[in-house]
């Protein structure tokens, strides 16, 4: 570690989401620095870094993880990059943290997992960052302290106020819905082995050609069901809401509200507008944590196991909502890392 | 009792009160019937007479309470009336229902307890019907329980969305904060002993000349506080909550809701417009359970004494907001009759 | 009409749900009498009718509704006595109450619907009181106007604290989902075309070799889904949940509280303990509807068209979950009658 | 500045507020870090520095505001020993977070501001946190927004679960009522006129001796009422509670909750146990805004003005408890620095 247990990082990918998490290590994060910024657009990737103190700026994901004063990467491209950045940081040895997907695919996320697995200790920390709100982390509590009995059932709720123009019907599943197939999985400690995707006529505020809402099941090897539901033009707001059902009680997330208005014959809340605001803390949390893990060298948070898993749900989803039938899930024996 | 114990019922006041309870004791409520209605106005008391079958129009009440077939009576005349129906029905030995307040001052409430007082049984109920609404009764059930330790203090808020023209600053007190007297008494099982009235600069909503809202504080003869906000102007709707904070933990009513919507970036339930649609079922319940006790010859619920108690209170809490200080409230000694 | 417009009722059955509406009718409702019991038991029927003043005792259904002073039926025997109860009645052309279901399965209530088409007019009520419940009316009225755009999709939760013993796993769809097949029709005016029916790993609550939970999805004609959770062994109490997600907004029912209690570091409020409690008002309302319609000699709320729908539907289900598929739905052509 | 922009600040007082405000500069709030910290407990100062990289332990407070790299001043001591540091920092021009209270009394107080005025620019940050709390800022804002109307009377609650040995019933109103002092002047950008205390019959779980609860009622020169419940040994949780009641609406916060569980019989979710958990990230905003502010060499948050205006009508609320009777309060002429 250089400067004081510093860590220095890595940003491959200078997009919204890349210049978000500079912001966070610059501003809001103790323990950590940008070190270097990459971008296969070479004035993004500068304006990002003249933003930061000592902060260099690259188009080649590669020579950004070789820079010197790099510690660990932080991956924020677009999913199709994330393999060869993935694995150039493995051969170095680095921490990193990579937004989801893992990959885009199931057999490069294995690619990837089976990289890791050769090394023989955990890297990669996925950016499933609902492990990290406040509320997804209450819920968890709740399950694993067993009070309640069994989970039987998770119903999940994911509505955004409406969705980017390049947003297809594909994305529901793969883009909103891989959440629930990973908090699902999380929530539980259980894998998802069938999925079952039901479509009801699409909703007037869709685009045209996008089928939203959509409606999925999906069952565990722990013989549970989740449901979710994903809406993407909704137009009232961001909503995601959990409930787990086991055999003595339910517990709900979702619904958290600060200030309550009485006013013109109503009472009530806001909604949050977006995702950021909704789980903007988690975010910090989870770049936190990362960074707490790379500074001692180590690993936490969701691992390659889980970005391969969720690529495998991702793609029987697909199959499932394109064949309109249920299909299972298929996923290589788990390797002793991820036990 | 006629008619195969059917309660013959002359109701006294055919305005807005009398003609809902006319309608509730013929339509809703079984085991009575309308037999007379008397109204100082003959056509309004014709008017409601002629949609009861069997029912007689009177402009004297004491002709009505005299009439053939009359059992019981329901008074729903102004205020200043109510001691010379009540003084009728008393020497006549029928059971009344009495709409609040039992009289408007506590001078006469205590010539009508006298008057019951010497016939040594209970022959009168007032109407403060949130004793038989359904989130009060659990209130209190809950304080009499004692699960949460004894009661410290009460917290009122008692809210209109407009107020009638007529409507002054003393109303406020004596007809609407006397809910609150004699809840705060009824729940708390107390004396209210002194009031204090604080009054904010009037909100714009308010008619020139009307202090509205105002902040009355009742003390009890069990050492506990309660504070009441009257606003009658507030324009987004009825609201009526209560909590009671114990010693070991808080209740709270009047936040019900039914329905909740996510729309528009905002949730939440809709706010009841007046109290007739807030308290429909604790009038019905209320008429239900005289009725009963009236045909057993009985009677139930707030109590002469009850009646009294709120005026001597009314008249305290009226002094006490005019010459703004705290003022005292004596009361005579309890009769063994309403012990 | 018999006796100044009251109107007089046979009740056929005297078990639980027979004894209530005789309770009912007697005691809450006005305008309504009970002139005849009928029970197979009859000594139960004699123990029912000696209760009421004037009211006769029968072993046989028919003898019942043939008796002097009916003027309308309320059919509460078991499910498979109701068609031989309906016939009866319908050859008199006395309005019918009947507790759901019309009939146990869609071959009989179509026997039913066809006796009363050839009537030529509505005689016939059945029993799903939901759509009496305040709550539902609501929810009702709010996709009715229109403001939240086109329903997508209904969620539905059915919880009871436990199930009785001879409660199968077929029940959960006959007995409990059906009130949810018919509430679906109902709020989005569509029939269902199509059910799925999954399980997840039964509960340790659940009886041994009951399937308890159970998740159905319907489909309906107009392209809504609507997914159904019962869980009959839940233990914590009746819960019955629905939420409406429309292309604008969502609204959702069954989380009314009265009193939100703070105490121990918890804060909340009570479940009901049955659907008695939870739907007290709606099996009144139900039956002064029924009341008000039957002295008008006609007919109002769910017809049989409804009961024989729900049968129809409920025979999908029971498929669907015994053979692990979708099951589609055939719907006659709806009468004249019932458009 | 040294360092990279890092603030290099000194914390007075190593007790538990300062020792985890030491943590926090540390390891949560990235541009600061501790260059010194003074206790009167020369072993605790010690233990406290030990921890962190590069910070030297004093006794004497004016030492460890003269040392080496310091750039601001961190006042975590006993409130009696705020003036001394407050006045050495201020000589030094130094910025300085100051915990609540600015010092114990209105004249020492005044002293620190007239200290400050003569600099002519604002140094002084007082440590109301609440004003950092996301949901107090969402009611600031709203009430800010007029879309409410003019605000008529604040309700506050404030519960504690229980409150430590030494704790007498003057801290109740001077501990912790001040929060409400602070934070209705600052929603309501009014200042406190008169004080009224009332006090219940004390909680049997009140320390021998100790009134608890009190109630007390703020009158301010804008014409609002603001009236606060303070319960410090409620025993359920940690409960801060606040109400606006405004012209045309209502506004609460502080039934905020994450989760909602059922089982049993109830629903609901959990109360905070302590101050910490309720407050923790509005802690963490109210350091990083001082850093900020501190880092420009400006000052930001509740001023000198605001701390010597609290202990004012805290002055005022002590009398007016001991008294029995409301009491005026008198402040100096506001200076133009805080305008």
């Amino acid at each position: 570690m250089t400067q004081r247990g510093t860590l220095g990082v890595a940003v491959v990918g200078a997009g919204r989401m890349g210049a978000d998490h500079v912001r966070r290590i610059d501003r809001v994060i103790s323990g950590a620095r940008v070190a270097a910024v990459a971008d296969v657009d070479a004035e993004r990737a500068k304006a990002v870094a003249d933003g930061v103190d000592g902060c260099a700026a690259y188009t080649d994901p590669a020579a950004a993880i070789a820079a010197p004063g790099v510690d660990a990467v932080l991956v924020a491209s677009p999913g199709p990059a994330h393999e060869a950045a993935l694995m150039a940081a493995l051969r170095r040895g680095l921490p990193v943290l990579c937004e989801k997907p893992l990959t885009p695919d199931a057999a490069s996320a294995l690619r990837v997992l089976r990289a890791e697995e050769r090394l023989g200790r955990r890297l990669v920390q996925v950016g499933f960052m609902r492990r990290y709100d406040a509320e997804y982390l209450r819920l968890k509590a709740l399950l694993d302290g067993g009070g309640l009995g069994r989970p039987l059932m998770l119903h999940h709720r994911h509505r955004n106020a409406s969705s980017p123009p390049w947003f297809t019907g594909e994305m529901l599943l793969g883009d909103s819905a891989v959440h629930e197939m990973d908090v699902t999985r999380w929530l539980l400690g259980q894998e998802i082995t069938a999925v079952t995707v039901m479509r009801p006529r699409p909703s007037g505020n869709a685009p045209e050609g996008v089928d939203d809402p959509q409606f999925a099941v999906f069952e565990t090897d722990g013989g549970a069901l989740a449901d979710v539901e994903v809406y993407v033009n909704c137009r009232f707001g961001y909503q995601v809401q959990a409930e787990a059902v086991c055999e003595n009680g339910t517990a709900r997330i979702g619904d958290a509200h600060g200030m309550l208005v009485a006013a013109g014959g109503r009472w009530g809340g806001s909604i949050a507008p977006g995702f950021v605001e909704r789980f903007e803390e988690a975010y910090d949390r989870q770049v936190r944590a990362w960074v707490d893990a790379a500074l001692r060298g180590g690993a936490t948070g969701p691992s390659c196991w889980d970005g391969y898993a969720a690529a495998a749900v991702c793609e029987a989803a697909l199959r499932a909502r394109a064949e309109g039938r249920r299909v299972e899930v298929g996923l290589v024996e788990r390797p002793a890392l991820y036990r």
